[in-house]
């Protein structure tokens, strides 16, 4: 069965998303149509997992207690982060905007069932992080698919896993690997917002090649 | 500066590259241009990355030895995994082909620099399993730059990853996030090989979305 071809028209529209995609920290509070958001999933649920596994779990997170309370975890893992930051970058970190915790309309944590026995073991024996790596691939997914719509996603990586988790009272073995804030962006840049900040730069691909 | 608008052409074509892309076993043995490749691997540095600290590190891997080394090595850990397959697969998996390694023209080997100081430490502090994430979501991006092309790439779990950084001899301080095989496939499909085969089948999204 033959796929589909893509022509160069659709292949340079897929490099100006990829171009574009930035991690939002900036939304607008205009809300996000919940069909939109259901298709946005159906997609991400399109990514590779190992084994077939789909570890993918969602947790759509409404509750305003819930949500002021990943902010206060967010703030308390930002400051003790700030012993692993240099301290000539210090100044700038604490003036960052590293999170849209309290705008974003929409918040998702997306975490990994660790215990899950759809795809059978298969690949996990000697790589098990591969079932975080699915669903990190499900996430970047719908990352592309949501900036397509014209929709923003921002990963918030600043936050505790095991925390998160027992807040959000998630099953057993449902392990965070990422958590989002979705939301139309309140402006659009080809250029990382830590670049612009000047955090640091996109580096040319010297040393990231190597042959052997 | 407003981003680009993407078409409901571009968003139909972008599903089709989604349902298409496939785990690839089964290469035909053409080669792939050079600069086709290196293409590929500047878009995929296009992907998110923590901190803006892109981490990603590839290796293209050449040498007859070294494949023969690479393909030893996944057999050995194919054999060792078996323990970790339910018994009433085991002879489905003793019968799968899991691995394109003998036929792919290209390997590439995905590694992550964990001692890269690009970035400045930001995000990795609560979270530092976002430095392989970033890789992740760069060879994501590869995958499906490469399925634009009409390249198939396959994702190789069954290997002992300090194994392969010592084979590959790389800078202290990589750990391997992914072995790829990369070439054109020897046939297209919208369905994956391990539900074509009956190992696993993908499932709907009841019980993934949770709400909170």
């Amino acid at each position: 069965m033959p796929g589909p071809v893509f022509d160069a028209r659709f292949a340079e529209s897929f490099e100006q998303l990829l171009a574009w995609r930035r991690d939002v920290r900036h939304f607008k509070a205009d809300p996000v149509d919940p069909a939109l958001l259901d298709g946005l999933l159906a997609q991400a649920a399109l990514a590779p997992s190992v084994g077939l596994s789909q570890p993918w779990r969602f947790v759509l997170v409404q509750d305003p207690a819930l949500r002021a309370g990943v902010l206060e975890d967010f703030e308390r893992s930002r400051a003790e982060a700030e012993a692993g930051i240099p301290v000539e970058k210090r100044g700038a970190y604490g003036r960052s905007k590293l999170e849209g915790l309290r705008e974003a309309p929409v918040h998702l944590a997306a975490f990994t069932d660790t215990a899950t026995h759809q795809g059978h073991g298969l690949g996990v024996f000697s790589m098990p992080e591969c079932l975080h790596y699915s669903t990190v691939m499900a996430v970047h997914t719908l990352w592309l698919a949501a900036q397509l719509r014209g929709l923003g996603l921002g990963w918030v990586s600043i936050l505790q896993p095991v925390a998160i988790a027992q807040r959000l009272a998630v099953p057993a073995g449902w392990e965070l690997t990422a958590y989002l804030c979705l939301g139309y962006p309140a402006f659009e840049s080809p250029r990382p917002e830590l670049e612009s900040t000047g955090w640091e730069q996109r580096r040319a691909p010297a040393g990231w090649l190597l042959r052997r």
